[in-house]
């Protein structure tokens, strides 16, 4: 086959939209899209230092920082700041509490070992948060406590307000993955004590992937220039990542269109105002609860306090046939994400985060549904739930 | 200070057009930039992985492997690349020879020693490449030897045809740092039997900053199946990489708008021919050589054979103001870098990568460089040179 046959057969280009309903990606913010094609500059070009700084500054506001916290954008997606959390933040042989109640802890968990931590397990049963309780009785001794604010795999939010007051205490460093709550959930970095957390560009702010934003408390970094021995990430070593956003010294090339994408998004996110976002994200998630109950849907989390509401895991009705409809939905170019592992072909989890929490992305599929099952009447009730909503 | 006054303070698009002449990133091609705003699809959509594979096959084309040769992108910038190598080929102990002529040498150095190597280094003196004899006199024992192809802070070209002769016959494993050559300078994996080697998408190939295409051979592979531990590294580990690249298995998300856009660039760079991209950058360089030469600009690398054609490093005239004139260019709008370290105030590294290695950016240098030292006939010099380069 030719390359120019190659090319005809790609058809990566072929819609002119498409509908993102998954945990992550979500649909670009309009803004970020624009800023994306922006003149291309180099990373040591004195107007990126600038717009860097400008995200120093907004990142803070995100995460709540305290005002000295080191805040970055890593050149990789969530799961390198993730990475970068363990690398740089664990010693060979130091005692590691990971919170598990899905795949990301357990990601969390295989992380922490290969970085040579004795990992202890606080575990939860699926769609379950883990309880605070469990983490106070397994916490003597350990140098760091690993927790996912919400656990995408499951659809669950995990108590980490609560994680935080108990860790607090114990002299332990506190990890959060903010992947599918910061700049939509709650997230009080300074006020809860958390020394490291980290997300993905592509989640809750609705920037292009391949960013992951990072917070360091002072602590924390106190904490990493205290170490022994080097970390073995290169790439993401603080003392790198802080010589290049605060003293303008070449580390490695950013991908400077993706900063200026991010800059846009999190500035609108901002400006929308986070309280907004998350009242937000939790009328969305009633509205479609509202128009999907009838059909059999019903919430994969028990407890409501449990549930996340950037990633609304929803039980399949009885018999419902998951691949078929996912594939009649794809040919419509509407994407919709089953389970994970034991929860596949159980449950759907539909994206809430940033673009993907507003009525239009819904109206599409609760279109395509009322199509596809025969369910006269779906439309009707999402535009009605969307008015009881106020949106 | 609010956010909107922030926002407008912050020139980072007030220019329409920049030209970028650094080396690396290089302007963005036209057709990637166009790519970068495709409509938004998820990490594991069927299009995305068609067009992953068709990236796959022309990575092969370009880096000339083996056929079954293992080819990805990395979700992170060229240095990422280099990290990764060292993270899945070299255990604890291991002795890996560096060949340092060079910044980005010692970046390998520094890097396999994080990841526990003994390292052995061969050097040069900066400004020439490294003597293939040096290293056939430290081979032996090694597990893996590295060098630079392109040396970008320098400007010059390392022998690798001839080194990769020498460790052919030792066993031990070869990784090529091909950042500033592949996609632009013949590179042959599969004849020189290079085991590993990576580029970063902004460098020869005119794509966004963000991605580090791989590519690893069937040997290395192996070698890396056999490790007796894990690599820290899980964002690179070898295994998950190839898991979502051929098994289409979820691994962390990709940044799906640099691979829209890395696919246009490679696919142009295939199309327009790898052959015809070597003779342009040399046209190129000779070109600008010739204009310059006038004004008291040299070759900063004395052995013709050691200049490096991508990144032409230029020694300035006597009394040169390098931080006066460069300061000057960038007010036009036009990024010229300097030398690194024990380089800085005595050269210019002009980028001739891809979309740098043509006639316009470098007519809009001559321009204001005529204007800026009052140099007379640069530009008629500049345009009878490129008549006599055919260009």
């Amino acid at each position: 086959m030719t390359l120019r046959e190659q090319s005809a057969d790609l058809p990566a280009t072929s819609a002119l939209e498409h509908v993102l309903l998954t945990p992550g990606p979500t649909p670009i913010h309009p803004e970020a899209m624009k800023a994306l094609t922006r003149v291309m500059l180099g990373h040591m070009d004195p107007e990126v230092f600038k717009m860097n700084s400008a995200i120093q500054h907004d990142l803070r506001v995100m995460y709540g920082t305290e005002p000295e916290a080191f805040t970055a954008l890593l050149a990789g997606t969530g799961s390198l700041g993730m990475e970068a959390g363990f690398a740089n933040l664990v010693e060979k042989g130091d005692d590691i509490l990971v919170c598990t109640n899905g795949s990301f802890g357990r990601r969390m968990a295989e992380m922490a070992a290969r970085y040579g931590a004795n990992v202890r397990l606080v575990t939860a049963p699926l769609g379950e948060a883990i309880n605070p309780a469990d983490v106070a009785a397994h916490l003597d001794g350990v140098q760091m406590v690993a927790v996912v604010h919400g656990e995408t795999s499951t659809g669950v939010l995990n108590p980490v307000p609560e994680i935080a007051e108990i860790v607090r205490h114990s002299g332990a460093l506190l990890t959060v993955d903010a992947v599918t709550t910061a700049g939509m959930e709650p997230f009080y970095m300074q006020d809860w004590e958390v020394d490291y957390a980290y997300t993905g560009a592509q989640k809750c702010l609705s920037a292009p992937p391949g960013l992951a934003p990072i917070a360091v408390s002072e602590r924390a970094f106190a904490r990493y220039a205290a170490r022994k021995t080097p970390t073995p990430l290169w790439y993401c070593d603080f003392e790198g990542l802080r010589d290049y956003w605060i003293e303008h010294t070449y580390h490695h090339t950013i991908p400077v269109n993706l900063h200026f994408a991010f800059e846009a998004a999190l500035r609108a996110a901002l400006e929308e105002g986070l309280p907004n976002r998350q009242q937000r994200v939790r009328q969305m998630g009633r509205a479609i609860v509202t128009s999907l109950a009838p059909l059999g849907f019903s919430h994969y989390v028990k407890r409501e306090q449990d549930r996340l509401p950037t990633v609304l895991a929803l039980r399949l009705p009885e018999g419902f046939d998951d691949a078929g409809v996912r594939a009649e939905l794809r040919k419509r170019e509407i994407s919709v994400t089953g389970g994970l592992g034991p929860t596949a072909g159980v449950i759907w989890r539909l994206g809430l985060m940033g673009e993907s929490a507003r009525p239009a992305p819904y109206r599409a599929l609760m279109m395509a549904l009322e199509d596809i099952l025969g369910a006269d009447g779906l439309m009707r009730r999402y535009e009605a739930a969307l008015e009881a909503q106020g949106l």
